[in-house]
């Protein structure tokens, strides 16, 4: 049988918007990178940066080999809990998925390590980070992908046998990506400690700003850009059109998408920037920046599936959600130099109830029917679409934290007494950088600080005219 | 009726090239960010990184609520004047604007007061900045959309009642949008005052660099690929094939037009290059990339309807403008810390006036009505293309400097009488960030400059080894 | 004659899918000024940033006067050498090319001096990095084009007169762009000798550190994004199907380079940095960005034609070859600031042997016969194709490294003779930011560095308040 040009038409199109979301969501693993570096003292940029890039690196070939076959490897004897096929893109590509499938879910999948590097940074052995990473994104967070993104899993909102009727809806992953991220997070800070120095003997907390806010930005912009991708691309098909419309489709949802998570993470930021004001008596460009992310992490769940009004609501309640839990980290001494647990596990967890309460009907058949209007399924609760959805993301809710829980704790716990997982603490007052990766991440080279060097150069240059 | 699959093939192409040229131009927000921290000196880098970030939250929200239907509000009870529909996106998507379209005008909008930004940079109060940002984003400049972009728009070159029977010509914005900006900050700039010490008691100019080249650098780079956005994005679809060719379409004129934009940034950077090596004497790499966006926003004008050879003649004289600009700029005392006055004020204005002189008709005619050549229009005065077109360039520009003037100039004439426009001197000198957004944007933490630090360190490795 | 919808439709694809891929390339040569500002000291950041600027906009003027046409331009009087059409443009777009086409070679052009730039760092006189520049970019480079992606080419893998029945396959460059730039570097750097300091009286080496990791990281990712448009876009159209499947077609050969790419430069990454953890003991986040950039670099000939799992074999060997030249380079006293000549040169070089070795028939078919099976041609030696591809493979590697050689070796030896190649022991102490730019690239305020000032600005607040 040979391929129609409609078809190849189809094809050409879905891949282009897909793979180009895919370069996108890539681009937010440098913006982490950038984040996290500008966040830590310097004498540690060098580490965590290196953490972003072996996410990368080590999680192109675990996902490779075994984490999107644990993932989406469905195929005769598909199972709710976890996937068996595709080990090393073995019948890959095939009818369901292509390369730019696996690419997209990629660069998904190596986010999550990125989130938890945060949480433990400035402190941790880079031997354990790896077994760490290699753990997380390619066991545990696969396993969660299956359960809610492949249409065998049983949270799945696109299964055969769906959940209270409705499956949960995390369209992008505040649940799947964040919420896994934030409790991993939460139990490697917990299990390691504050560092060195961040409460006083009386557990008053002492400021330890990250050295470069310009860093910070430049992440969250990139962040922000990349979510482009993250949200909007998560769609995986633009070529969808839905019956009953003179011109609509998923084209019309992508940009919807495009536009509930721009207004979630502007709420937020604008809560933030006033909210702070208001508390700690100035306009702090930092808490903004992770303002906005915390919108965006919230709206990731539901940002197919609301109006653009709620993603406003979305965005405020995000944002005093994050507010709330740094106050509280600080009153239980509890210490996650990117608010990674706070920020990604709180918000995301946020955004999988604002899902349950906010989803509009039409657009929930439209991101999982295809926009077909006979097909009737629960939606939001606010909205009038009973308990089924929102019973769906609590469930969802629950089991991610008790599944991270249950798989990294003991891990952490473990690599803890076997006394690999935290630095020595005359490491961590030297930094990370210099103990463990060569040296500093910045290197002065003292004639550029010798005013001296430079009269002397000018009078070089004088004598050889003369 | 349903939705044909011609339609939805059209509604996907368009939608994946708009959306994908909005999130382009979404990244110039961060290209500004990067460029004006690094143009500034260190302890106001924060502010001005908070106030890009700010445009972008504030001007989200503006946008959805009002800016976007004062902009493109059209609907049954239409005037040239003011858009009157679509507030908070009621009746979008409709059978004319999608979402995606929202989205890539949103993404021009929150550039506007990023560009007036630079202009008033290292002395703004931060309230006073959320003030003009607001003002300028929500009002006056979706005011000038809707004269020049929507098509009942007076200035309208698609309008039923075109302006010398052409309207103006303003692909892009070099009027729209670098000029609206550029205008704004010469007020703002003008009522502030210089900064202190930027010209001594004789009027003669003080040196008073950026802090970090590399960050303009950083800067330039990326509003280069935003530029790809901008003005090839500009065309709002790509599949329009034109009438009396074989291959030609949309797809041909947005690829010409990324050329354009390249080349006449490309010779306005080679342009400052040599003319300011011969003028001080050295290769000013900063100087360089201030010629390249001087062209940039000189062609966005023009961009999709002049041939390459016209986008070089373009660079060649923005690079002249802004050489120009910038000595009388030191001459009069005026400071604007970007020169953002002089690069998007000053160029812009000459890149509408260039399109009066090159356009070339084959090429409006493709831009403005599908490439059907039996229509008649003005094109450019040199070209022979009449009065007509450089008639109507000339009232956009005398108009957006009249209209900007009247409404910037006494919101910063009022800020400034009620003394919460500048900030006091004490706080100029130390610097916006540690007075007003609690510390600086580089943090150094002591032990990393001491090398003995490190000494210290490896003897204790050294003990535990023993 | 008309234009079909369908023809439109595939113009309008074929179009967003190179010009969106082009913009991808761009952003290289943003990365490479990162990764190249990060791995100088900060005395020499602008001067290097400069020259990554420079090669844009001449780049960007030479490549559209006569660049594209040495490199494309056959036309009817087409010869296996040289292009001769196609100046300025002319007779663009044509059925063949059109500017998205353009653009894309351009962003290819700009990258080749890019990469030499590295070689020739902190000690290249300005004016002669332009004349190289100008050289390197719009002659040597367009003419290995030619030979080897124009159709015409003695070297081309889909000429009427195939080389050793084969033609060379340098899919996307391994070869053309990074083989070439790597020589240069190495002809420049040899001629130019060592950095002042570089190597003590005994020849041993001096480590001579980078100014800032973070932009060595930063770098390195936007390369990696980049080389999602250089890879994966370089085969020009996406919309041609593949007789005998039912759902193949470019879109899914596209997606398998991204795959490609990315799990060779994950595997050269991850095997540099346990490699070097074994060699010199610690974990160094500089060297797996550059085995990453190796592998990547490595891939680019072969990407479209190997199977996934032969990428990691592609990617292991690319780690060592690095790590392998690295030291052979410190024993022999040679210095390339960037290792620009042995990552480019020596990776890009074991890139057109490894496609010679590992090719898959199948996708060699798919990526230069559009995918018709009955089409017989050589393919990877170690797969069973013979010795017609590797034939083809060495012979493009051999006739790049003499054509390089007998170009820009003169040109650099001639510079040197001049006494305009290399700067002034002194300058290059004193650095040449301060030297030929004017200026450091970064700008300290003393009262940044005076606690003492804020503390005034304190006590002056206080006084006010009172």
């Amino acid at each position: 049988m040979e391929i129609s040009w409609e078809q190849s038409v189809t094809y050409s199109i879905n891949t282009i918007y897909l793979l180009f979301s895919a370069y996108l969501v890539f681009v937010m693993q440098l913006g982490f990178a950038m984040l996290c570096a500008g966040s830590v003292r310097a004498k540690n940029a060098m580490n965590i940066m290196l953490t972003n890039v072996v996410d990368a690196v080590v999680g192109s070939i675990s996902y490779y080999l075994f984490g999107f076959a644990l993932a989406f490897g469905d195929g005769s004897n598909s199972n709710p809990f976890i996937g068996t096929g595709f080990f090393a893109l073995k019948d890959i590509p095939n009818s369901t998925y292509d390369y730019s499938y696996f690419l997209f879910q990629w660069a998904f999948a190596i986010a999550v390590a990125g989130i938890t590097s945060g949480s433990i940074a400035e402190r941790t052995q880079f031997s354990a980070y790896l077994a760490f990473s290699f753990f997380l994104s390619g066991f545990v967070y696969p396993i969660v992908v299956h359960w809610v993104w492949s249409s065998s899993g049983w949270l799945s909102p696109s299964s055969s046998n769906l959940l209270f009727g409705s499956g949960a809806i995390d369209f992008a992953g505040s649940g799947v990506v964040h919420l896994v991220g934030g409790v991993a997070g939460l139990w490697g800070s917990l299990i390691e400690g504050p560092r060195v120095g961040r409460f006083d003997a009386f557990g008053k907390p002492v400021p330890m700003r990250g050295h470069n806010a310009t860093l910070v930005v430049l992440g969250t912009f990139l962040l922000w850009f990349g979510w482009f991708g993250f949200n909007p691309g998560s769609f995986d098909k633009i070529l969808v059109a839905y019956p009953n419309t003179t011109d609509q489709g998923n084209w019309t949802a992508v940009g919807r998408t495009a536009v509930t998570t721009t207004l979630a993470g502007s709420t937020a930021g604008i809560v933030t920037l006033f909210g702070r004001r208001i508390l700690v008596g100035h306009w702090d460009a930092l808490d903004v920046c992770n303002g906005v992310l915390g919108g965006f992490v919230a709206i990731t769940s539901g940002c197919s599936v609301v109006e653009p009004w709620a993603a406003i609501v979305c965005g405020f309640f995000a944002a005093w959600v994050l507010i709330g839990l740094n106050s509280l980290a600080l009153k239980l001494n509890f210490d996650d130099p990117l608010e990674a647990t706070q920020l990604h596990g709180g918000c995301g967890a946020w955004g999988l109830i604002f899902t349950g309460l906010f989803a509009k009907e039409e657009f929930v058949i439209q991101a999982y029917n295809s926009g077909m209007s006979s097909v009737g399924r629960p939606y939001g609760l606010i909205m009038g679409g009973g308990w089924g959805l929102i019973g769906a993301q609590v469930s969802e809710l629950l089991v991610i934290v008790g599944w991270v829980s249950v798989t990294m704790g003991p891990l952490f716990y473990t690599l803890h007494k076997l006394r690999v997982l935290r630095i020595p603490v005359e490491e961590e007052i030297a930094g990370l950088d210099i103990s463990s990766h060569g040296g500093y991440a910045y290197v002065a080279h003292p004639e550029e600080n010798h005013p001296r060097l430079y009269a002397d150069y000018m009078r070089l240059q004088d004598n050889n005219r003369v």
